[in-house]
């Protein structure tokens, strides 16, 4: 299956040029000029579009988009207690599966192919990313308390469950050092090394949590975590706001990526974390969403804006966090903490994951640099076409996979039963 | 002429219900069930569509729009000097209204309906607000040096070629104390109140602005200002980055309104405004986008987010700037800077400014709270409607008062002219 885009905006040096892209099989064979032996099965008109990667969310949890605007303007535990958890209690796998669309369907008219999500809801996930044609890593979050051998068994069952599926991976996911207590957190590390598996945890989201490790264990979360051992595993650690230098030289230290979600951890008032420092350190920082009950949306156009604008603010560096670095994490860095080969990049031999943005629109005129467009200029309404490992799955701003009315219908329907 | 919005969706108490709003020339005479004797000249369908104030964008300099993506990433100096003035200096009357123009349109289809122009070519933003059906207060950017005067007769002549339209006001805006010395802000305060017009200031974008302005007077910025007098006049004030306690009391005590630009103070480099501490104080809190130059769009939306997101993140307090606040900020508040009564608000006797979002979009399901569907999840996108004086400007996403093909002609023509 050859499909071509034809004649569309890519970057070269400082200029921004027409190219074809050629596509075989969902892998990128060439990027240039159409050759004479590449006969097209499909062409789109790449004419006034610019293409870029399809995004990588690393952090989010889909089904909870069900909750958006549930519970806003809280105190945190009030949101918690609250605003999400009753709510989520009522949930079944279901709804949490329509919940989970709704993120799929958001997240490619916004130009994301690929997701990290942590759920409770075993299958609702990775039947959505299916169903969708997005890729996923899929974890349960495990807690540490009662039912925890439970949820471990959840999760080998979904791992068999899906287990024929390339686009659908595993992650084993202790889901905090405030909800796993030392023993589970143990097991977590020993399973995910016998299963082969990476880690994926909260970590350091909150001052909270990081006073209350202080008090508990004497050290910071991030020196609790690596003191168990837990980074010997391939470890994607979401949120890491509080930080101190040291715990920034252990994430470095044992290749931990970060998952960084500006604007979820702004929203719940829980501060900024040091991506400029971080990077410095040279660790693998990506970009997530969080999820629509604290962001409330699944942007990651916004989270790339938020990137790149508040580690300039904040750390008062105009030249900090250049558009073209936030674009490789939220796209390349995520791909590589997710174990996506090959993923993120637009280069041939690399998977053919690949948004089109219109640049027919005020606010991408005049078009005079790549990176800064898509950083600064653009709020996501831009993309128009998305396409996943060759396959268009939206054209024209359509969804390709997805009937949209038959979501909304079926999201609305679990709204009025569950908040009752 | 009736207008006639049917079926729109609204808050009432915490809900989201269906009212019809009915204006008659320009002016919303009801908001809930039509009554037998208004008889609507055009009907608007309302159905699956939210109706919110639009948007009143309080700092902007408008044919810098030219200008978008010139330069980015780079130290202010840098940009200012090598970036943005060497551009500017190539622009014309003509290209600027283009600029002006192609601001208007970015503006309108991101639901903002008037705005406050610092500019440096007479009429051009004038002429591009009138021809947009948009509402704005215009400044000639004037600075005290050589030229001071002549900058000034081309504000008294403006104000004189446009003073029948009722949509155009005047302020007299002395760019900033570092571009204005003692005598010319004092000259420039005194014509204020000779004409009767508020005044329009940058104060305290920056540390540099800060440090210099104590080294030089011994006293902050806002101190400096205030011991001019120029506080005397309404003063509208954009940025106030930089604040001490005194100065926050002394912009609250002289009623001054602040006009914050949340992305544009970040993507510079230049931190965040103390606004969580100007709204205690009671100061008039408003919302600017500064201008393509800095920022790099003018997408009210992103700056909504931004202004509640960010205080709640640096307070760490997830109650701070709730989004019913934030909304007013960026609407009536920002009215009442500008001097337009009944206007920011959807109620009877207020101005027809109005805009429609589609709510049949992912990130609008479910659609649970009016405040928190506008501030968190919307991307601006949604605007399928506006309209301004009770007149539609755009519907379905098109605009009905500029020609876009022609727009972007034109200035792609003069960025091929002044890029050389």
């Amino acid at each position: 299956m050859n499909l071509l885009i034809k004649n569309v905006l890519l970057p070269e040096n400082d200029a921004i040029v027409n190219k074809d892209i050629c596509i075989t099989d969902g892998i990128i064979v060439s990027i240039g000029k159409q050759s004479d032996d590449f006969v097209a099965d499909e062409v789109i008109d790449g004419n006034n579009r610019l293409a870029m990667p399809a995004f990588v969310n690393a952090h989010t949890h889909a089904y909870m988009s069900v909750l958006r605007n549930a519970a806003d303007d809280l105190p945190f535990m009030q949101w918690l207690f609250e605003g999400v958890m009753p709510r989520e209690e009522k949930l079944n796998n279901e709804q949490a599966y329509w919940g989970s669309l709704l993120a799929c369907a958001e997240m490619i008219k916004r130009g994301c192919g690929t997701f990290c999500d942590m759920h409770l809801f075993p299958g609702a996930s990775a039947k959505a990313a299916i169903k969708s044609g997005m890729k996923a890593v899929v974890s349960r979050g495990l807690t540490g308390s009662d039912g925890g051998q439970r949820r471990l068994d959840e999760q080998f069952a979904e791992i068999e469950e899906f287990k024929g599926y390339k686009n659908i991976k595993f992650m084993l996911a202790p889901h905090a050092i405030y909800t796993c207590d030392k023993e589970f957190l143990l097991k977590c590390s020993s399973e995910a090394k016998r299963l082969g598996l990476g880690l994926n945890i909260h970590l350091s989201e909150s001052k909270a949590e990081f006073e209350d490790c202080m008090r508990d264990n004497g050290c910071t979360p991030t020196e609790y975590v690596a003191s168990l051992g837990l980074f010997e595993n391939k470890t994607l650690a979401a949120h890491c706001v509080q930080l101190t230098d040291h715990d920034i030289e252990l994430l470095a230290k044992y290749g931990v990526s970060v998952a960084s979600n500006p604007k979820s951890n702004l929203k719940l008032g829980n501060g900024i974390a040091p991506i400029y420092q971080l990077d410095k350190a040279g660790v693998n920082v990506c970009i997530g969403t969080d999820s629509a009950a604290s962001n409330n949306s699944l942007n990651m156009f916004a989270e790339l804006n938020y990137m790149t604008l508040l580690h300039k603010g904040t750390n008062y560096d105009s030249t900090a966090i250049p558009a073209k670095k936030a674009l490789d994490f939220a796209t390349v860095n995520g791909a590589r903490a997710l174990g996506f080969d090959n993923l993120g990049k637009l280069e041939v031999g690399y998977t053919a994951d690949i948004a089109l943005l219109d640049t027919n629109v005020p606010q991408m005129v005049p078009l005079r640099n790549y990176y800064a467009a898509i950083c600064y200029c653009c709020d996501g309404s831009e993309t128009d076409t998305l396409i996943l490992d060759g396959k268009v799955v939206m054209k024209n701003k359509q969804l390709l996979t997805i009937d949209e009315e038959e979501l909304y219908y079926n999201v609305n329907k679990i709204v009025e039963e569950t908040d009752k």
